[in-house]
Parts: C-alpha cells; structure tokens; sequence
C-alpha cells in the first residue's frame, strides 16, 4: 500500500505542477482555456434533490462532468452537459476526482465496493470524495478500500439543504489527511461557501452528525419550553426574546424558532412546508445512535430524541420540518 | 375581590400621592436628602448566598434597609447599617417596599402566610416583590392573599449567580399588574442591569424556569455531543467551533462550553467549581416538572433532564457545577 | 394529643369489646340484630364512580350509611337508604368511622381541614379512613392534624377499577398503626378481597404509586417488545407466549396484552374500551414523579414513562385503557 | 437457488432416511451402536463460556464433535475426545450439522462467509445452526449466503447463562423452516430443556432481542419502584410481596429481585455477582436498537434502557449483574 501510496502521490503532484504552472502563466489564451475548457472533468455520482444543483454548481464552474445515477431520469438535465456513464466504475474510468452524494451507507458501499463500483476501474491517484450523510466507521472502510487501489478517500458531508445547494452555499465538514484538503477545497469550494477541515477520514461525518445530534435536541428543548411558558400564561414573542437573551438562547430558539408567529421566513410560519424534514432528521440520529452504540458512548437524551422523531414519523409528521414537534406535543383539538 | 381591588388602588393611589407629593415639594435640601438619604427604607428578607449581595447594593443606592433572615448570623454583615428585625412581620410593620429572596415554595409560603409572615402587618398599598425562585402557582396564590390586604404582589426572580449579584447585574425577570412595573424596577435596577417585564403575576417565574429548562436540556445535549465527538476522533476546540457556527450553536457550546480545555474562565475550566450547582439546577427542573404536570403539557426531554441531574445529585456531583454532565458521562478509569 | 390519643384508644377499645361480644353470644336474635341493624353507622364521602359501589358493599354487609357528596345528584341512589348530609363536618357529627373517596390530594385536604371539613366537627377516637389515591405526604400532613383532634388517620388506596369495586373485590394497601388494622379491615374487607397492611401513614399510598409506576413502565415495555417483535415477523400470540414463559413475563404481558387479538376479556380485545384510563395512570405517575422529587430518588424510566402518558392523553388517548400505548405506537396509517 | 434447495432437500432427505432406519431397527447393538457411536459427528465452532459447556452436554448425547475455537487454548477440553480443526472451513468439510455460537454479528460473519470460513468447505445437505445472539437482519443474510451452497441455516439464540449451559437446561429460540425444525431440535434439545420454534428465519433472534428488551425495562423499572418506595418508608419484603399480587409483578419482581436482602439466591443477595453482566445486555439492548431503527418501530423506554446500562458500564458496573442498576440509583453515600 505504501507503495501504491508513493505512486499515487507522484501523479498527483505532477497533476498538481501543471495546474500551478497553468495558473502562473498568465496569457489571455490561458486564462480562457483554464476557466473554459482547461479544467480537468469531475465524476459525479448520486444526482438526487442534493446532488443535482451540487453538480450544475460545479459545471458553473467550468468543470466537466462525467456522471451517473442509477435511475436514469435523474441525469437527463445532464444529457447535453455532461457525459452519462453506465455505472460508477464507468465514471472512475474517466475521472480522477469523482464526489458522490448517496442517500445511505449501504448505498455508499455499493457505489465505491459493488460490482459495477469505482473500484473497479479506479485509477491510481484519484481523489474520491463523498459528501453523503453515513456512519463514519462505514466512510473509514471505504478509505482503507481506496487506499488499496492505490487512491483518496475524503469524506465531506454538507450542512444545509436544497436551498443552499441551489445557491452554492453548502457547508462542508471534510475528514481526509490534511495535506489534500487544498486539493479537495478546490472542488468542494464550487459548491459551498463554507469547507471546514474536521481531521482524519470519518471526523467530517462525525462533526455533522454531532452537530445534528445537538441541534435535534435543542430543538425540542426548545419546543418544549416554549409550550410550557404559554400554558403558564407568557406571550411567545417575548418568551423567545427572554430566552434569547438568556442561557436557554441556541439556534433553534434565536433563528429557527418553532412557535408559528415568532418569526418570519422559517418553516414553522409556513405550517412545517420546507426546510429540514423530520424522516432526515430521525435518519441522521440513527447514525448517532449506531456510533454511540459502537463507541460506547452514552447518549440519553440524543437517544430519545432519536426515538421522538420515530415516533413523529409515525404520526404523520415525516414530511414536515423538523421543528414541527412543537406542533405534535400540543394536544390535537387546539392546533 | 373587586371591591377589595378597588379598596387597595384607593389605598395605592393615596400612597402614591404621598410618595409623590413628597417628591413634589422642592427644596434643595430636601433633594439633597432625597438622593442621599431620604429615600425611604427597603425591607429585604432572606439574606442568603444571593440576598447578602443584593441587599448590599439597594444600600450602595441609598436606600436605608429593614432587614430579616430566618438565621441570625445571615444579618450580622448589617447590623450597624440596616435594622434587624424580629420577623417578616416586624418588617412589614416598617417598609412598605419589600424584596424577600428565599430558598423554596415553602420558606415563601411561610414569610409571607405563616403566624409571623409580612402578611400579619402589612401596610396597605405596600409593594411585595419575591425574587425567589419558586412555582409560578405559588406565586399567584401569594398574589391573591397580598390583594386581600390591600398591597401589592410581584414576583422577580434573578437570572445569573452569585457574582452577578455582588456585581449587581443580575436579570430580573418581573410577572405582575404592568402599571406597577416602573416601581418595581426602581428597586430592581440598583441589583440588576436587565429587568424585564414579562406579564402577569407568575410569568416572571414561568419565565426562568422555562429558560432554565432549556439551558438544563441544552448543557446535556451539548456534552452527549462533545462527547460522541471526542470518542469519534475529534478535537474538542475545533468540534465547538465547528458546533457554533453551525445549527447546533447553543449559550452552553459557545459561551459555558462543559469540556475542559475548550475554553476558558469557565466552570469547566476549573475542575467544575463555581458556577451554577447541579442541585440548583435539579431544584429548577423539579419546579419545571410540577408546572408541566399541572399545565398537562408533555415535557420529554425536560422530564429526562430533570432525572439526570437528580442522578447526579446522587453521585457526588450536587455541589459542582452543571456543566459537569460532561464528567459524569465519560468512563470513570479515563477521567 | 398523647391524652386525647389515650381516650380514643379506650373508647374504641370498649366499642370493639362489644362487637366481639356480639359475635361470641349466638342467639338467632344477637345474629339478626348483628346484620340488620345493630351496625353503628358509617360515614362515606365521595360517592363517585369508585365510591358509589363501594358504599353500596358496605350497605349490603348492614352497615347503615351517613353520606356527603359536593353533587347532590351523586347522593339520590342512597337518599331511601343511607342519611345524606349537608357537608363532611355534619357527616363527622354523625358516625364515628368514616371512609373518604375523593379525586385528588386538594379534594382530600378540603374535605379533612376545610371550613365545612370532616376536622371541624370530628369525634374524639374516630377512625377515618381514607381511599383516595393521593400523594403519600399530603396523607401523613392529615394523619397530624386528624391526630391532633384526638382521632385516627389511615390511608387505603384501592387497586382495582369500577368493575373491581362493584363486585367488592378490591385490593387495599393500608397505611396506619398496626394496632389499628384490624378495625380499619372490618369496614374494607366489605368492599374488597384482599386488604394489606403496609406500615407508617403513607405507605398505603407509597405501594399504590409504586405498583402503579412499575405496572406503567412494563406496560409501554410490553407494547414496545411486542410492536417490536411483530415488525422483525414474529406472530403477536406466539411471541406473548415466549415472553410468559421467560424473564420479559409481567402481568402487562400475561393478564393484560396490549396487542389486539392476544387475548381475550381484555382492553385491547375491546377497541381499549373500559379498563384503567390513560389519564388515571398519567395522575398517578404525577403522583409518583412528585413523591420521587421530594425524597430525590431518581426515576428515569418513571419519568419518560409519565411524560409518555401525558403525551397520549394530548393525543387523544386520555379515555382509553393504557394499553392503548401500543395503537400509540404504532403508524397513523397501518392501525 | 432452487435447484440448489432441490439437491439439498434430496440429500437430507436420504441423511433423514438413514437416521430413521437406524432409529427404527431395534436390536440391542443397533441401539448400542446408536447411543454410543453411529452418532454422526457435529461440529461445533466457538468454544467460550458458553459453548464449552453447551459442546460437552452434546458429547454427553453420543455425539462425537468437530471443534474450532479461534483462541487454540479454548479447545483444550475437547483435544482428546473431539478432533480440532484448524479452519471453521474444515469443520464444514468433516461434519454436515454445526453449530457456532459465537459474540457479534462481525465473528458469525467471519465465521460463515470469510476466508476460511464455513461456507468455503460446507457440504450439500448440511445443516448450520447458529446459536451466537446476533442482530436477526445478519441471520438472515447469512441464510441466504449458505442457501446459495445447497445448505440450510437457521438461529437458535439461548435464554439462560453459563449455569443453565452446563446443566443443560437452556432454552433455544429457533427460526428457519418448520419442517426442519425437529432434525434441529435433536441437538438442541441435548443442550436445552426449551427448544422452542418462533417461525422464519431470524425470528429466533428477534424473540430474543425483544424479551431481553422487555426484561431490561422491567428490570429498571423495578429497581425505580422499590427504591422509591423504600424511601417512601416501605419495607422492601413488604413491598416486593405487594408488587407480586399486583398488576406491577414481573420477572424482576418476583424470580430475580435487584434488592438486597429480599430474595435468596439471586444477584443482589451476593453483592451482584454472577448472574447476567450489564455488558451483556447493553449489547442486546443495542441489537434490539438496530433492528427497532431498521423498521422503524419507536421505543421510547426501549432506547432509554439502552443508555442507562451503557452509563452503567461506563461507571464500573459492566462486570456486575444487570440487576446492581438498584444500587447505581442509590446515593453514593448510602450504599
């Protein structure tokens, strides 16, 4: 492997020196060919609501692209653009950089592992780079697999939904060594606004799936205290503002506030349509619940806050943002 | 009632005008001792942990004081500058303000109700300001037996602890009729820098306790989540500051953070001394829990919470600061 | 109050001589006086769902009846039968054992120490029993000030629900002194089956809450094995069958299935028709978390399992038996 | 496959011939030779705690074994009576029925489809039964994977410790094809007094997974119910007594009480040794989380339990019996 490492390393830094000497000599036909047709074409794999404005983002970019997905339907807005392949080893055939977005680990593991995966026809060098949401201990399998064909594995999960897609200001947490997080920058800085570097693969996952652990919790702490101070009689506009102002103050409260009427442009002022749906919610729990259990990790309140949105899903709340669990705890013939 | 309503706003009104006629009639000398030292005396009972200091601030503003504690050691710090009284009557008998600052429901049940409670000789028209922290129904059953003496009740409990009070900027969170606001602030702003009008009689308790409520669930959340990090290869500062500029951001990650070595001048810097004990904040929650049971509304987390810190009041923890959940979470041979 | 406890032992020493008297002569006249009439009356308060049954019971073992409802309506069953009084104090006045039966601990501390309350006209060395299910320290604070009158305090807590009542075979749990059991199971053992004896004042209702709780928490524990356990495709009676015979058995699973088409003669036979209403097990849990606050016992499970009532009677559950936690559970759409 | 299951079903039919004759011929040697050596070898692979004795009461039975044990050390026993292979692969070439017993999902793995694993050398016709407790979505992968060779899988998880292992007294759970079930049932029924069909394949793992969920609920439960009571000032026999003539009964109640001092012969009459390690059922409890989050089946006390006992463990109880949660809720102080 160290050897397959060393090769790797050598192709990529010749890569690398003809990027940087494209960009230091600075003739007009240059700097036209470098942001026109110059850049080397990107894979991309998983072209679902996320992975679609994620990919036009990075032909915006000048970037071609090599992709697929496995309902063919989901490339069509590609078929003139890009290059639609016929499986994800297709794809790595092609390209050297690849990002897949997938909705689940098991998914995750049969684009890079299956049959028809990008290790199949991978080549030495490549740096892979998976923004789905999956276990960590999943994503750092996949890294010891990549490295063996001699590869990159970095696990960049995003923060923010459609919206922020569309409009290219994603969040990245990116796991990888720290020496290609430039290389891996330059790609992901496409998409988002914001790529935070998190430490060896895996602590990109697990920095989002902490922060969404966190925030599933304050968001029902907050719903819950909210529902409690107007049963004792307090306005809701001004418990938030106390609240805001106070210890109990946290994003859920001061910008997404779950109470209808407390503030304007979040989903709780447009009955839960849009925004952050509770089905995400409990998935991203799942995995915290799954690396607790394996690390060891008690989580008490993470843990039912997990088993809350469960039950919301059952309850017919699935499609509703998150914070609708202010509505699901108020009692049926008020709401 | 609302003869006796009509009786005390009558008597008020009297008062008031006495208040104000004195304030009306200008001569300098009279000014003079109006800032210096004609205000009229404050009574204060519970000269405790947090009454001590904020008894001492209404006197750094002038304002002579009457005072009681239920342990005559509590008033030795003012005997050559305030009067020590015999009881909550006797203090009633000499100030027609009074600030009472006591541990429970019940120590206020009994100052204001019991045989030698303020209620015994209370003046008409006088105004009763409780800044303990008790149940928000207490406080409205303590409201209506004030009215029927024809004085006036509001309840004001503090946010902030013991060093906010020596500084003098707690908050006040203030429940009560919105016409006698002005007056109480008067009073509350020499011990506090926020004094905030929050509604009716009880919703200044109803007010800290549901901002206790979230800052108890939200300081548990944030240590699972620390934790869960830490355990999947994170480093802990950049974990918090990747929590606090993403939806996971609470006042217990960005300000109060509870792992040690992420920030300073926090109880968690400090081996978890100072600060806010988890028996308080179990006290908080258990006022919590009898609001939520006899408003009937469903408190998941809160209710969990509430049973943590109790668990942990049971381990060795009570007298160390809340935070201190991220201890009590960890593996014993590692911490 | 040691003299006044000392006449009240005498004189019911010398009552309970003559009723053992009574029962040693056997003359058919001693044996017809004995049942039909020669019973001292007995006072009944609280003739609800639970009371009007159980005064019946005792109206059927001979015992003429001295009753009081707050609704007048609650009384005309007895109207031929039993006097009906114009308040607890006259019922007091009247008969010289009473047994109260009333909703709540507010209900119980207005009949005893109210302005027309049983205290205000109490005969020195009566026995008062108390059925209501209500916090265990509200009945020690009675049995004081029942003692101070010179008479007796028991708490007797039923098990058992309307069906239970009307067939007089309900459990009691009594708390009280020892010596006095026996007279208190006279009067219960007309009304119930099984009477135990439990210890101190209190601790009637200490084993009432605590069974409750233990029987809460099992039975949302059965339904979520058993839900559990149907969706990983075990058949609903063979799994209840596996469980009784192994560690997970309780009477939630062997007495009391919550899963329709289990068992027969049971709620969830029965659409949860009839049974132990959600809303009684969420006032006991009330009790129970209440009771666990002030002794700083910690009640995890006890807590979440509370919250989860509370939650269903939000829902629309607050008139179904218990065991509907097991529809809660499952999917809107499936049930 | 369904050519495969044919050829199977046609060679075990043959086997079960020739087993039915033998059985059928009854002269004294046939019977000799049968009870003591025309007994078909069994294999056997995983020879610790509990397999070492499970393995020797299947000797006892006239079987001869075909052993495998990753750790050489734990095969030891069996060097003279039983021949030691050095591959779960050459347990599978010498023996048509095995049984493995082994700790995770990840060693049943291994054990089945690695390397050197089963399915490797696995004869057409075999029988594998797997006893390990596993997650039940893995049994049923591992089915399809030795159906694909022409062989038969089923789980059978055992109820009952390394004690009912050595007395032989287990009781097995067992899912896979009923028609199967009786040519199962004649090894387990050497090793357990309980051989017990639960339906398809992985049912034996879920019925297993959802008692021991139901038990480690009611077992906390207990625990909360009897320390709350005590503190009530019940006396624990008294109120075990009571719990176990009432809807609160249960297992932990009334077979295996966590309160020192009530029963005899229990974990918590020898300071919680012995018995079922917390360790051991936080890892059922995190296989019954898995398979809950995988169908999606809410399990609000469920996920809660699961937490508290990996607290447990993380305070230094994970050696202990499950049942010491009664001491880890008692004070430090007191206990």
């Amino acid at each position: 492997m160290a050897a397959a490492l060393c090769l790797r390393g050598a192709a990529r830094s010749l890569l690398g020196r003809g990027r940087r000497q494209c960009a230091g000599r600075v003739s007009l036909a240059a700097v036209c060919s470098r942001s026109m047709a110059s850049k080397t074409p990107v894979g991309f794999v998983g072209l679902g609501n996320m992975g679609n404005p994620m990919a036009k983002n990075l032909m915006k970019h000048g970037y071609p692209l090599i992709i697929y997905d496995v309902f063919p339907e989901a490339c069509k807005d590609f078929q003139d653009v890009g290059q639609v392949m016929a499986s994800p080893a297709d794809v790595a055939e092609k390209a050297d950089r690849i990002i897949t977005m997938l909705p689940t680990s098991l998914n995750a593991i049969e684009v890079y592992t299956g049959p028809n995966g990008i290790l199949r026809k991978v080549k030495k060098g490549s740096l892979l780079i998976d923004s789905s949401t999956i276990d960590p201990s999943v994503s750092k399998e996949l890294a010891k697999e990549v490295e063996k064909m001699g590869a990159l594995f970095m696990d960049a999960p995003v923060s923010g939904g459609v919206g922020a897609a569309r409009a290219g200001n994603l969040t990245f947490m990116v796991g990888g060594p720290e020496q290609e997080f430039a290389a891996a920058k330059e790609l992901l800085g496409c998409m988002g606004s914001n790529v935070v570097y998190c430490g060896a693969v895996g602590t990109g996952e697990a920095a989002k799936i902490c922060n969404n652990m966190l925030l599933g919790i304050s968001m029902i702490g907050t719903a819950e205290a909210m529902n409690l101070g107007i049963r004792l009689g307090l306005d809701p506009k001004l418990l938030a503002k106390i609240l805001n102002m106070s210890s109990g103050r946290c994003w859920s409260s001061d910008t997404y506030n779950p109470v209808p009427g407390v503030m304007d442009g979040v989903p709780s002022a447009n009955n839960y349509q849009g925004g952050f749906g509770t089905t995400l919610m409990a998935k991203d729990l799942g995995l915290a619940q799954a690396s607790a259990t394996s690390t060891k990790s008690p989580i008490l309140l993470g843990g039912l806050t997990h088993q809350i949105y469960r039950m919301m899903c059952a309850k017919g709340y699935s499609q509703k943002d998150f914070s609708s669990v202010f509505q699901f705890l108020r009692e049926d013939e008020n709401f």
